[in-house]
C-alpha cells in the first residue's frame, strides 16, 4: 500500500554529521505567560525541543536560534502584529519587560531561559517571519558543512513555515518536528505541516528523528 | 463587533495606480486537461482571472506572469514534484507536449492561450516556487512605481502563497483573489488564505477588487 | 620563480562542460556609435565575443546575455548615469533610437545585431549593475549544470565587475575575458582586472581560452 | 565650469539623523602587526575612524560593525585567501591568535581593540566579502530609520568596495571616507575610490563628513 511505503522510505537520507538544529523565535515575547504574542502551546514544545538540543550538541552539531527583532522604523510588519507598535514594542531590541510566570524582568527579545543559548551556538537576528531571508544563516549552516536542517519553533504556519519553506528554496533538506513547533491555531498548525510534507521537506517528531540519528543509524 | 469593522475598513490603501498584477503558473502544463501537474479547479479561475487583466490593462498597469520552469539538472525540487523527472520533463524550457484538450501541441511551460502574454506585459521565470526568489519582479514592479501587489493563479498553498509570502517579505502591500487562485487540495487552500489574511496581506475576490478600484474608487 | 609558477597553474580547473557564457550589456544604447551611454571600445570586442560565443553554441553549453534596462519611476542610479532620465531615456524599455552608423533604428536596450540572440540562448534583464543582483541567472547557470562563468561585455568596472563580483559571491568559478570586456577608462579597466585576478577569478584573453577549452583539454 | 560645479553641490543630501556608520573588517586578522592578512596602512585610519565613531554616537545614530568570518568548510574564498587554510585559520570563529604588537591574545575574528564595540553597536558576521550580502545589514539600516551609509574600514577595493557597491544596490545613499579605508595596494585604492565617485556615491574625507554633519548643517 503506498501509505506504507511512504511510511519505510525518507525522499532524502538523514545525517546528523551533515544536520544543523534550527529554533525559531523562542523568545520571551512569544513563549512567556501573558507574552504580548503569546503562543501557549509553545511551552509544551520546550521539554522534547531541549531533548533534540542536547543530541546536536553531543554530535558537536550546529545549534541555531533565531530572534524575530523590531527596530523603532515602522515596516509593513506593524499592520499585521499591531503589538510591535509602541508602548507595547514587541520583540524592539534593547527593551525589557516583566514576565508574571517568572516574575522577573527580561529583555523581550531574548531566547527564553529553558532553551539558554551555550558558547558555540549561533544567534541569528531577524527583521522578517523568515530566517533565511537577509541573514547569513545560509552560510553559517554551509561553514558547519551542513546540507539538512531539522526545525524547531513557533509559529508553526508563520515564522517556523517562511524559515523551511527558506530551507527548501536555498536547496537544504528539511525536516520540520511536529512536537517541536507550536501556533496558537489548530488547524493552520496542522494544514502547514501537511503542505510541508507534502511539497517542501519531512516532517517527523522528535524520537523518530533521535531513532534516525540514534546510534544504529547511518549518521 | 469586530468581525464588521474588519469589514469595513482595509488594513491598507488600494490604489490601482500603485497596483500590479501578477498572474502565478498559470501554464500548460499545470491548467490543461491531462497535463501532468493539472489542477482542474485552475480551470474555473481564468474567467475571472481575464476580468481582472482588463482591468489592469485599461488602467495601463503592469500585467505580470510568472512562470515554473525547470531544467536537466536535478534539484531538490525533484523530490517534490517528480514528474519534473524525464521522460516527463514537466515545465522543462524547450519541451513541448500534446494536450488533449485542446487537441494540440504547446510549449509545455508556456502560459495557457486563454490567458495570452501580450506587448508590455512582463514574464517571470523562476526555477522555485517563489516568484520574488531569485527574480527581478521586485524591480520590475519598482519599475512600474508599485508598491501593491495583486495576485491570481495557481497552486494556493505551493506557489501562489510562496509568492505571496515574498511580496510581503519585499515590502509590498497584498491581495491575493480567492476566486482566481485554485488548488487540487481544498483544506490546503482554505488554510492559506485565512493565515494570508492574518498575518501576510488582504484576501478579496475579484468583484470586491473591482469595486474598490472602480469609478467611484481613490485609484 | 612565483610569476612564473602563477603562470604554470590555474586556481582551478576549467572545463568547457560546466561552464557557462555570459555577454554583459553589449546593447545598442552602450555599443553604437553615438549611443547616449556610449563606450567606442566595445565595438572592438565584438569580434573576439563572437568567436566565443561559437565554442560555447558549438558545445551546447548556455550563451546568456544581460541587458541592463531602466523604467519610468526614479531611483537611485539615475543620480549616476543621468542619460537615463527623460528625455534620452537611455534602456528604457520599449523606447527606440535612431543610430548614426547602422543608419536605423532599434529598442535601445536590445542586443547589437552583431551579437544576435539566437533559440535557445538566455536573455537576462537587470535594473542594476550586477548580473546576479535579483536576476534568475545563478538558477539559469545550475539548470545546465555550470559551475564556471566566463565573462565578456561592458562597462569593465561597472557592470562587468559587478556582475563579476557576483558570480564569485555566488560559488562560481569566474573568468574575465580581458580582450572581450571595455571601459571608457583605461585606468579603471586596468585595475578592475588586477582586482579581479587577485581576489575573485582568473583573467584570461579568449585565445587563452579557447586553447584551455580545445581539442586537446580535458573539458 | 562644470569641475566647480561639482564641487559645490552634492550629488544627494547627507543628514547626519538619517544615516548609519558602516566600519569593515577592522579586525585583529587585518589590522595588528603580522596578522595573516595584515593591511599596514590599515593602522593610520583608527584615529580618524574613531573620531567619525565619536560623532555618530553623540547623534544617537548606528555604529556598526562588519566581520569577515570563517568557517572549517572550504569554499571558493579559499582559492583567493590561503591564509584561511589551516593552520593559520584567519578569521576563523572560536580561533584565537597571539599579537606582537598588543603582547597578546585575541579572538582573531574580534574588532581591534582600539575601535572597541559598545552596548547599543550592531556587529555583522559575514561569509564573503560584501557586508550586505546574504546578512540583515539592510534590515539593521532601515530599522533605525537610515538610508545614508557612511563607510570606513579595510580593504578598499575588496571588502569595502564590495559593501559599498552592495549599498548602492539597495538604495544607500553611500559616502567612503578616503582617509579611513585602507588597502595593500595604493594604485587599487585610488582606483575603487574613483570608480566609486563616478557610478555609486560620495567620496570624502572624514573632516568634509563632519562639517557636513556638523552644528550648521541641516543634518
Amino acid at each position: 500500500m503506498p501509505a506504507m511505503a511512504e511510511m519505510t522510505s525518507d525522499p532524502f537520507p538523514l545525517r546528523l554529521s551533515a544536520a544543523g538544529f534550527l529554533i525559531v523565535d523562542m523568545q520571551n515575547d512569544f513563549v512567556r505567560v501573558g507574552a504580548p504574542l503569546e503562543v501557549p502551546d509553545a511551552r509544551a514544545t520546550i521539554e522534547p525541543i531541549r531533548r533534540v538540543t542536547r543530541l546536536f550538541r553531543a554530535a558537536k552539531r550546529p545549534v541555531i536560534y533565531t530572534r524575530f527583532v523590531t527596530g523603532p522604523q515602522e515596516t509593513l510588519l506593524w499592520t499585521w502584529s499591531p503589538q510591535i507598535r509602541p508602548p507595547v514594542c514587541c520583540c524592539r531590541v534593547g527593551f525589557r519587560r516583566r514576565y508574571d510566570d517568572i516574575q522577573s524582568e527580561r529583555e523581550c527579545m531574548a531566547v527564553i531561559d529553558e532553551l539558554a543559548v551555550e558558547p558555540g551556538d549561533h544567534v541569528i537576528d531577524k527583521y522578517w517571519y523568515g530566517g533565511f531571508f537577509r541573514t547569513n544563516l545560509q552560510d553559517v549552516l554551509f561553514a558547519a558543512g551542513a546540507d539538512t536542517v531539522v526545525i524547531a519553533g513557533t509559529v508553526t504556519q508563520i515564522c517556523v513555515e517562511e524559515t523551511a519553506r527558506g530551507a527548501f528554496h536555498h536547496g537544504f533538506k528539511t525536516v520540520v518536528l511536529s512536537d517541536c513547533v507550536s501556533s496558537f491555531a489548530p488547524d493552520l498548525h496542522a494544514a502547514a505541516l501537511k503542505n510541508h510534507s507534502m511539497k517542501f521537506g519531512m516532517v517527523l517528531d522528535s524520537r523518530e528523528l533521535a531513532k534516525r540519528f540514534g546510534p544504529g543509524s547511518s549518521g
